[in-house]
């Protein structure tokens, strides 16, 4: 007998059974669910927005770019292989897109208790109108409605920003990428409403194979002497510029640790040299990203760009997986994280600043009371992003606020970042984000912490003006 | 007046107040409740169910082997004499089991809000029958009543193994344990329901005072020369088939720290020789037991036993304490524990073998959400096992599914430990365990991102399939 | 229009939205919420009990004082000078007591979701009458209002300490203070009222600037030779019976870490030396201040003073505030902390001494179950106080009951601390933990792990009795 079970997002859903904090909470939703979603920081392709092409199939749309699907499945010994993960050496893998699918389907109980499950099904329900839930038996009714929805036009990626309700976008791009499909926006109506992030890793992190390509390249589009201390400094300044001229309104820095260092300009000018030299140490590398913080930024206060760091993850700790399928393979691991002593010679130079906006992201979630919000709610430098990646979740937003909230305050925080790569879900990750703001927030009015009319304010500001005062939108 | 209150267990206890969610709990819990009890992992004596003796008394039964009692009462300043622990001299401590059983009653008050008070009162109403809260004023009845009951036939260990519905039991057992006491239930009937597992710590940390002559006693036992590298590893295997053939399905390592190591053959030969020498330094033991639970993962993969790796104990952090009575007397402190860089060694050889099974514990809460979930939800050889010793209570098995699962899910999890040597209170424990896991399972029904379905299924998983999957028990 | 809206302090705040638990917490609370308020440890000045002169103005009195409250007001860029914060060299600032307040006015919705909201709210309602919620449009009539209450004979501090119904409220002073506002009280029937402790931080910590000239006032004041090893710990003892002599019943010590130490006499005599010398690393002080907590804990066995220890704050983590303003200016963050090891030397020595009280804090909380549960759990000596500073709030509170309990149980801990220089919020912090623990219990019994009369008791004792037997106030 085949499994036909009805797929309900119920209207409640992610609100606690407390009938009084319920209503509570739906009223407050109801106040801002309508509200557009401004997505300041995540990974969506510029390429979608550009060429505004359809959509290929359900698989490759769906499956095959969300590392938080495959890395469960994989973690319960099913191949990469077999799932149609791309290899670096062009080893043939699964490409039967359908039967890809059903390996999913067929383990979708896997997702049971995950955020994966809210997010696809609210892709599965609410963009593409499916009405039972997904298994085995479903598979093939999943695939091919989901296929003949995506070659029609009000599924083309402009069209689904429309849809998505979607006010602003921004992507995140390397220093020396091109940002051609950014450009190729220009004059489409689309230029401020799809912006680009400037995320200058690549010519930061001296243990990137690329680093020193990245360097000449960068002397190439800036017409810099990109092996001199200053001439790196200014070419950095420039291509900044042009990102500005992308649309950039933030910077953002995704280091294995939070250091930062403040070194005098001759040691700065010595480490690089032992940077470019290919001999620095391991500790002498991270020095240097640390001390590129630090110059990072000054430049913000420069040019004014919001500076997002987001340090912790321990990347490609799987050797196996990164020498045969490459990053985002689902192989990074959080790492404990030290802010305190870690950002205080960048604190100690820039911290007091109140017109530089550094926005702080963690993996570990001990730092929030201990650490994160101490800082946040005394350098006037620093406000603290959302609940981020393993963290974006309904626990993980709960635990956020609970813990940051006595001491950092709401205004020290900077609405919901959706961080993604899978475009269809990021309506249902920024209600993900509201409905639990609007949790928490009805918490406390049921516990005579707050008012119901301050509640409202807040949940307003949360989703919609605190990002764009942070990110500086207007 | 005599103080005589009710001793009520109530049919909801555990599950939360209000009412949508409790009766959701109450359903679920019905379903699961009287499935069979699955002990994968304990430490039990298994000379009783040799034996099959009727146990002394209710102090020498209930008290003297748990340190979770006697370390709470030493902690309000009442001495292990007086409570009857002996002294490794043999000097003479309390032995009146009566006055000691009432300076117990007199200071039950000192376990309200601890799980040691719930599994009390449960082996105190359910096994004994008794119907009144202990006390000073109790203590004598409660003495009295016990000691009756346990010289009754129903009470000798196997009447209690059939009594508490125990389909299967494991102890643990030492590397060169002659586990005579497994050899003697061979043809009782009782040989699949009392398994051993193999710890092979007494041979593995060369920081005990007792590992040459363990190492020595290994050659005796297999007639492998074990001061030589291949002949000590060869000698476990032998070791590790002999308790195979006693039941074991898995081995068990209890290290202070997750260390791994993968050193070439003529590294490891060299270290273990240093070791045998003595001269090792605390690093070099360290670098060793890292190399052993490679070599252990190695060899689980060549025989199919489940590996379950148990870091982070300071042990006999009090040295009066253990010169005067000898470890496991309560004065184990968990440590800060780090797996990412720990376990690495080992992940990098064996970590994406589907086929080999290493279950994680843990007694640092911090890594639950920072590195196991992200761990297991990636690496197949991973499983997270239940929240340990302090943390197997029902606040610390709410905070492990709540910070476990929207990382790893419900299926890199391996059900429920007891890990006890309180036999009688087996059944409460694995009572909490189903009643918390219910009662999580409730939360997610009723704030809609399970259905109830889902969760029927899923209780029943938690409790019997995922155990028995996880310790390849069929 | 003029935004005026009540002002209103529900019955039922801080308890739960569950009508089970509610009516739990409401009983709970109502046997216990009149009970007079010990304060066993905090900041308040002496001086205004020895001088009982009325408070200035509701901005000196509120505001200045309070690091919580500019320091969430420095964090969204408002100058510590247009707060009027004393700057160390008399540079201007801001003298304008009613603008300062209506800055504080206008930005009052920073701290919602805080405790400073709640303490601040109780001390506008309870203390001074007010029933509309501050803004900018009612800072006037709060200015106004306060001010004209402040000098009035009922708002003097010993009317307000009958006021508040404070049996006993201790305060803390260096080692070399003069305690001359405590000797004034003396014959004032206040002398057991108000009782000073015992910190000599200022005489123990090399890394002070004004350590040497300490230690010198140390010998002036003891008549011993305080450059050698003994005479510096005779004239200790002399200090802290001269504090015992002023009412002090325990001593307190804020180092950066938990780091004891149980050096020989030599080498704790040679360390000494060198800490005088001047020439001692940082890894020599840091030495040095465990071995004094050592010897301060053998001290508290000879006079038999509660030591309380409260380590891991990172003091004056900004440099430009604290040279332009000093110290207790909102810029201490807390650090990662660990006991096990640190402990380690103290316990070896004195841990097993059921007569010696050491009440632990700490601000790192991943150390409430992992660390500090299971240490006192098990030794006699140690005690542990309650959720501090930052987490001195309904969440931090939470928490600590949450993460402690299970292991440490309710009588391994002491009651509230309100730990504040904020006099008039004093009431208000003892409530909120009042409710807190209320809550906490009622949770506990509606789920059936406790019966409502022992939640009864533990209230009581846990808001009075534990108190007193902790610090040993009779």
């Amino acid at each position: 007998m085949a499994n036909f079970k009805p797929l309900v997002l119920d209207d409640d859903r992610l609100f606690p059974a407390d009938p009084t904090v319920r209503a509570i909470a739906r009223r407050l939703y109801a106040g801002i669910k309508n509200l557009p979603i401004v997505s300041p920081h995540g990974h969506t392709d510029p390429a979608w927005f550009a060429s505004n092409a359809n959509f290929d199939n359900a698989t490759s749309l769906l499956l095959l770019p969300d590392h938080y699907v495959f890395r469960m499945l994989y973690s319960q010994g099913i191949s990469l292989e077999s799932l149609g993960i791309r290899t670096k050496d062009g080893t043939p893998v699964e490409t039967d897109y359908r039967k890809i699918f059903h390996t999913f389907a067929k383990n979708y109980h896997l997702f049971r208790g995950t955020p994966s499950r809210i997010w696809l099904d609210s892709v599965f329900h609410d963009v593409f109108g499916l009405e039972h839930a997904l298994n085995s038996d479903t598979a093939d009714l999943y695939y091919d409605s989901i296929n003949e929805q995506l070659v029609k036009p009000e599924f083309k990626p402009r069209a689904l920003l429309d849809k998505f309700n979607i006010e602003l976008i921004a992507t995140t791009e390397g220093a020396v990428n091109s940002l051609k499909h950014h450009a190729a926006l220009k004059g489409t109506g689309y230029e401020k409403r799809v912006i680009t992030t400037f995320r200058p890793d690549d010519v930061i992190d001296a243990d990137r194979a690329d680093f020193l390509s990245n360097i000449k390249k960068l002397a190439e589009q800036t017409g810099q002497d990109t092996h001199s201390w200053q001439g790196y400094l200014q070419a950095l300044r420039i291509r900044r510029q042009f990102f500005r001229d992308h649309g950039a309104t933030a910077t953002d820095h995704g280091h294995p640790t939070a250091k930062t260092a403040n070194l005098s300009e001759t040691e700065a000018s010595s480490l690089f040299q032992l940077c470019l030299s290919g001999n620095a140490s391991k500790e002498q590398t991270e020095l240097f990203r640390g001390q590129m913080l630090t110059e990072m930024a000054g430049m913000s206060i420069e040019d004014g760009m919001t500076m997002q760091i987001h340090p912790g993850a321990f990347r490609n700790h799987n050797p196996s997986i990164f020498e045969r399928f490459g990053a985002d393979k689902g192989a990074d691991i959080p790492s404990p994280t030290e802010f305190v002593s870690n950002l205080k010679p960048l604190l100690d130079k820039y911290g007091n600043n109140a017109a530089l906006k550094i926005i702080l992201f963690t993996l570990d979630e001990t730092t929030y009371a201990r650490e994160l919000a101490p800082l946040a709610g005394h350098y006037p430098a620093l406000k603290l992003g959302p609940a981020w990646w393993f963290h974006d979740s309904p626990e993980g937003m709960l635990r956020f606020r609970h813990q940051v909230t006595e001491t950092a305050g709401f205004y020290n925080t900077v609405g919901f970042n959706d961080d993604t790569r899978a475009f269809l879900s990021i309506p249902a990750r920024h209600d993900v984000a509201r409905r639990i703001d609007c949790r928490f927030l009805a918490g406390l009015v049921a516990e005579h912490r707050l008012s119901e009319d301050e509640a409202h304010e807040l949940a307003q500001q949360l989703t919609y003006q605190l990002v764009k005062q942070a990110y500086q939108l207007d």
